[in-house]
């Protein structure tokens, strides 16, 4: 993503706290006291401009979504679609997703989705790759026991790293599409880069990962 | 694929029973002396004409054979292909895969391959594909402990399906491409399905996976 320096973002997000919220850390443990009610929390890690979000927190009422993006300029946008549909169940963090459990308590989360992450495609940045090991240890911290890992993606060498990662890491794959825009997938949420990748062609690969349960 | 019924094609294996093992089961734990030496055994399930498996043997000479096909009117064209390029560490068997573990001792086999096998898309016939869990126990059962089965196809639903079986087995993915002729192979050994397939610009998926180590 071309990322526009905007000067503005950061008083921005500060004028906008009860959307973007800005001390994470107080919320540890208290995530449903925040939304002020017991519906499930689902985030999205790398939540861009939000439209993914936006639209899974519409159609489902009943979950609360949590968005984690570390780039303000692009977050910007994402907090303008609460205000402009307000939306109540959708929250945003300007973070650095490597943060998780300092602001989440474990198995506070009912569900992680990834859409479209960077593909870090040289070896020596295989760690930065959100489906990196040190990245699923994060998740499988903050998520319910046997929580699911959704993830969707244009990028071929990141879907190849991706689905040997998760087999590294023992989980199971309920649900698969190598060319999800072909499949039988109902009320698919397009991202912006969805949108645009598949309408030129492009094959969009998604898989739903279920951690080990430990119970 | 197509078959012929061909007539003469019973006798002709049991003329060339020094190639086609018409008695497989008094081999059991025996095949090394079958070929006369210590090489490690792989086998394919399902290896139709012979063409990945002859290709194999002759790349290399330091590993034994076997290809296993159910159908005598296509394995025909495997001895054949043994006959005319005189491939002494190449030998079939004519029988159903379900009676793997009757003709091969545990830890016997040090790989198994699957290519382009049938991919049976009806649920109702899943036990009947070659990456069942059914099939992967008997697998699990003659390999080495860790072996790995190598699996390509053009059959996206197959592969599809093949991912997440291997996920509920625990299999881990050592190797991976979801579109192989535009992969880093090196010495990719093509069958005649590939060969055709692949030229008329349909991918090729491939995996390596690993059986869970018990020691």
């Amino acid at each position: 993503m071309r990322l526009r320096h905007k000067p503005w973002a950061s008083d921005f997000l500060q004028e906008h706290n009860s959307i973007a919220i800005s001390n994470p850390f107080d919320y540890k443990g208290k995530w449903k006291e925040l939304f002020g009610n017991d519906h499930p929390i689902h985030i999205e890690v790398g939540t861009g401009k939000g439209q993914f979000l936006a639209g899974m927190a519409k159609a489902n009422p009943e979950v609360n979504y949590i968005g984690i993006e570390m780039y303000e300029s692009v977050i910007v946008s994402a907090v303008q679609k609460v205000i402009d549909e307000d939306i109540p169940n959708f929250k945003l963090i300007n973070i650095d997703a490597r943060e998780l459990t300092n602001f989440f308590a474990d198995g506070e989360i009912g569900r992680v989705y990834l859409n479209f992450s960077d593909p870090w495609p040289k070896t020596r940045h295989e760690k930065r790759r959100l489906t990196h090991k040190s990245f699923l240890d994060l998740y499988k911290q903050v998520l319910v026991d046997g929580g699911e890992l959704h993830f969707k993606t244009d990028n071929q060498g990141l879907f190849e790293y991706s689905l040997k990662s998760f087999s590294w890491y023992g989980l199971s794959l309920n649900w698969l599409s190598l060319d999800l825009h072909k499949s039988d997938i109902e009320g698919n949420i397009m991202t912006e880069y969805e949108e645009k990748f598949s309408s030129q062609g492009y094959r969009i690969y998604r898989v739903e990962a279920k951690f080990p349960s430990e119970k």
